[in-house]
């Protein structure tokens, strides 16, 4: 994944324009993606599909000609979506276009104008400050016209009704924990998973933020109701512990699939409420769309002070922590995978598990974990209780759990009643 | 207020008679009153209205013909509703009927014998211990029979259906806090309230505690089905924390006003679950009943020592106190009147908010409170939750909820639904 | 109970036998108990009863013809349901059919094999590392064969429909606590309840572990529906604090009793949640039956070392313990035969109590718990809420709301709706 990584970091993404196109096209490389163009002006639901915005060059000089502002040395230093302009001004006119953080002065913030056009330059708050008084010459070499916006979708079908949706977003440009790390863990699931035999179908989408959530929904509002919950993936390169974000109701099948799966997770992850901001969850849980979709991430958004910085670079992401996120998503589609609802067919009294071999003979010896599983899946499956739900009542860890229901559905003792 | 309370304090104010009249009178001259006049006899539910007690002047003498107990000295000194007397007693025929504090020994305690027909008086416990045997005249010129039971209602119409009851006791001689405080507190409220606009109407009751509010509740029983809740003010004058009591269902709109209202109320606020003893909120949260009203307080009642006793004078309360009261009335008022609950008309993902201007067109630079209560509103608004709840949810103030629901309500983004 | 422990413990119970039989036929001269035989082979629910076991002696001998472990020293010494044997055989042959406990090698443990046929014996581990090797001889003189499953049930009939369970495994050999503590405590509270009046019936259960609840329930499916909820009495004789673990529902009259009844008992009780596994509230728990069936102990099976051993004795149980566990049983049948629910006749405000000498004629002088019971079963007698419920809302005891109810009730105050 880090490699992966590598070669996207430098790409100037944003929310449309051939770097997206650049990003999905390697992506494509390993899993089958299908590109979809959706064109300027598309209406979809309150928004219009906007611009589609590209950029060759922007430089600032000043009066000696020198370049002291560089989009060639970094795709942050120019506002996304800057309209073009070629201009000279006084180092105060200037000023109302650059964007620097005092707290943080050598690192370059990232900034965006996408629904108010306007140009800007990002830059070091150091560097702003030796700038003197003069004349300086700006450009920006870009091109905002009606076009498309870009985005990439892998669909996996599965044995059973019902879908869930892996969501990332591809509009950043060079930042490596936001979120080119959500994308190499993205990639490579739905590479794994492409790989395997699968219940449930599984949706990825590599979309922009915002603008192509919203985009993608408003295309396939009717297919909607197939969708069973899903999962955000961002932000999960950095050396921070989990955090799984839950879904608007709280409770889907996503939510329990990760509170099962990351329960004791090694280093621990934390669980926190829904809020309607973050990534695009906020799309997913509005009201009228109303999918448990939830969020898997490392250190939240904006409580790292190099978020949305070029501090966010090559050297703040670890191959372990992407691995490990990896392996927390592997195992959130292990419990979709697994979870069902069972209804006991012997519900008078506890089947006699001896007699089927499911249970030590000698008596008066005490119970053992997967024995304890096997009373408890019994005992809570009338129909209407899913083996997550069973988990968390019990203590007992989801694996110990389905391995018992997997041992009484083979006896005969429990018939599926529905996914979990 | 201190100075309506320094007027009110020195009347004889019982369950019936003139010191509710003059007491009434008083709050007469800044809102507008209407009072009631009940007949002794008169049927309410489950009692009666009882006979009116009036009293001119009460003593103990000495055998030396000294006045050592005056009515004329301290209203308390006499047992509330006491019948006529004259007689000579031996001390120990007189001590039956005294009432004193032994470990309040300076203080005289506050008795009443409304619905068993007795006399007595109360006196500090050092004054009691001085009485030496001998003989003593006592002298209670009372007078008890037929008459009414006095009370008065301000009802300030509004431009909605639904109306909130504003209640306190008028039937305690003198105390301040108990309850000079709480008339004083709710007269004031009443004349801020009658000069501005209201959405709901607002029934202040001046009654005397239980009969006067089961009177009320028996007198306007086809009335009930239009209060929303309610609020019993008492106790408001004492310089201890504000204390709010829930009602009977914990969850009426008046719960959800104190508790969005008072959240971060310098000083604090203590709430307390419902229970069925205090002042009345019992009688509306009896179960035939079942009015959400709840009760502000500072000190809860019963648990300071000056409770009920010739202590709670004008030096137990305080001006800030009763200004802290009017203003948290005053801000659970405002919330009544602000709490809707709406329904986002713009549903299907985030509707495009910059466009509106009503976010920043800036991306990149992290949220703050006034932008997330509008997505917080947008978020809950499905036509089911009220913006306390949403309050209480996303942990952000009311009043920044309150305006976040402003602007989408102008920006034809949210209908409303019902009120809070 | 002491006495008819110490009368019991010699005797070798198993799942069925002579053991079980001569046990209830001690426990029959205090309570009339009805016998039941139920023949091998009866088909009961996924089981079928199992063939009788009885056994007149067994040992093993060593070369030297030295019987080095002996039956008839203690009945633990053969694993319970142990098929006849005569042979010879060296150590290693002999090894593979002993059970000892290396952590505590003094004791010898308590094991059975009903349900695959073996036979083994059971000594201290420090005797079996003196074993040498060589030839040893063994005898289990013991008879398998079709017979009967025996139970003892006691039935005492209420003036009301609906009936408790009250439960007690009768299958285990000599040891006290696990479970003649059980045994004696269940017969005593029979006995006494046997001579008092009685609004439930309570039907009283020795039967064999597992299976011979299995039996009953399998044999009485008809009856279920009459049963309210029950209580499985085993372990009650140690020295440890008291227990309570909750039904199944966690939620029925008996769970609600025995919080109400036990809430402030001396020494505390450990109250913990349902679990599939334990005694036979498993059977009872079972999702086909789902009787809300609770369980009284002391300390937990199988958390105290001496559980399944031969230290547990009649120095491991105590006349105190035995006492108080009684007394708790006691008091939980107290409530279950209290506990109502009850419709307020004056439900519009507060009825009026002095009136009718429940209430002090004296205002002013704060509130005690009697009246506060009254104030509260008033407020929440609606017709849906029990006495039990009451008190765990108002946090009074138990019996104190009993109390108030009946003072009201016969006030004409109170109408009864329903048990509780």
């Amino acid at each position: 994944m880090l490699e992966m990584i590598q070669e996207l970091y430098p790409i100037c993404r944003s929310l449309t324009g051939d770097g997206v196109r650049e990003t999905l096209a390697i992506l494509g490389r390993s899993i089958e993606l299908e590109i979809h163009e959706v064109p300027t002006g598309t209406p979809v639901f309150d928004w219009t599909v906007p611009r589609e915005w590209n950029i060759r060059d922007a430089w600032i000089k000043n009066s000696s000609g020198d370049k002291i502002v560089d989009f060639g040395a970094s795709n942050l230093h120019v506002v996304g979506y800057s309209a073009p302009v070629e201009a000279k001004l006084s180092l105060e006119e200037l000023s109302e276009h650059l964007y620097s953080l005092p707290e943080q002065p050598d690192r370059i913030p990232y900034r965006t104008s996408y629904y108010e056009e306007r140009w800007g330059f990002c830059l070091a708050h150091a560097d702003r400050m030796r700038l003197e008084p003069g004349e300086y010459e700006v450009c920006v070499d870009s091109v905002l016209k009606d076009g498309h916006l870009t985005y990439g979708e892998c669909f996996l079908p599965g044995d059973e009704e019902g879908e869930y949706i892996i969501h990332t977003h591809v509009c950043h440009p060079s930042m490596c924990n936001d979120n080119l790390s959500g994308i190499a863990v993205a990639a490579r699931l739905a590479e794994e998973l492409a790989a395997q035999p699968r219940r449930s179908s599984y949706r990825f989408l590599f979309v922009p933020g915002t603008i192509g959530a919203i985009t993608w929904l408003a295309l396939n509002e009717d297919r909607l109701s197939d969708v069973r919950g899903g999962l955000v993936i961002s932000g999960v390169g950095d050396v921070g512990q989990l955090t799984y974000k839950r879904s608007r109701s709280g409770s889907g099948p996503v939510d329990r699939a990760a509170e099962a799966a990351l329960a004791a997770w090694p280093g621990g992850v934390e669980v926190e409420a829904f809020s309607p901001y973050g990534y695009d969850e906020r799309q997913y849980g509005s009201p009228g769309i109303d999918l448990a979709v939830g969020r898997l991430s490392r250190t939240p958004w904006g409580t790292y002070p190099e978020y949305h910085t070029s501090a966010d670079d090559l050297d703040f992401i670890s191959a372990e922590s992407l691995a490990d996120s990896l392996a927390a998503c592997r195992a959130i589609v292990r419990v979709l995978e697994t979870d069902r609802t069972y209804r006991n067919l012997q519900p008078m009294g506890e089947p006699q598990l001896g007699r089927r071999g499911l249970y030590r003979s000698l008596g008066g010896d005490g119970g053992k974990d997967a024995e304890l599983a096997l009373l408890w899946v019994l005992n809570l499956s009338d129909g209407s209780v899913c083996l997550t739900d069973i988990a968390a009542r019990s203590g007992l860890p989801f694996g110990t759990v389905a391995d018992a229901a997997e041992r009484l559905y083979e006896a005969d003792l429990l018939e599926e009643v529905t996914r979990g």
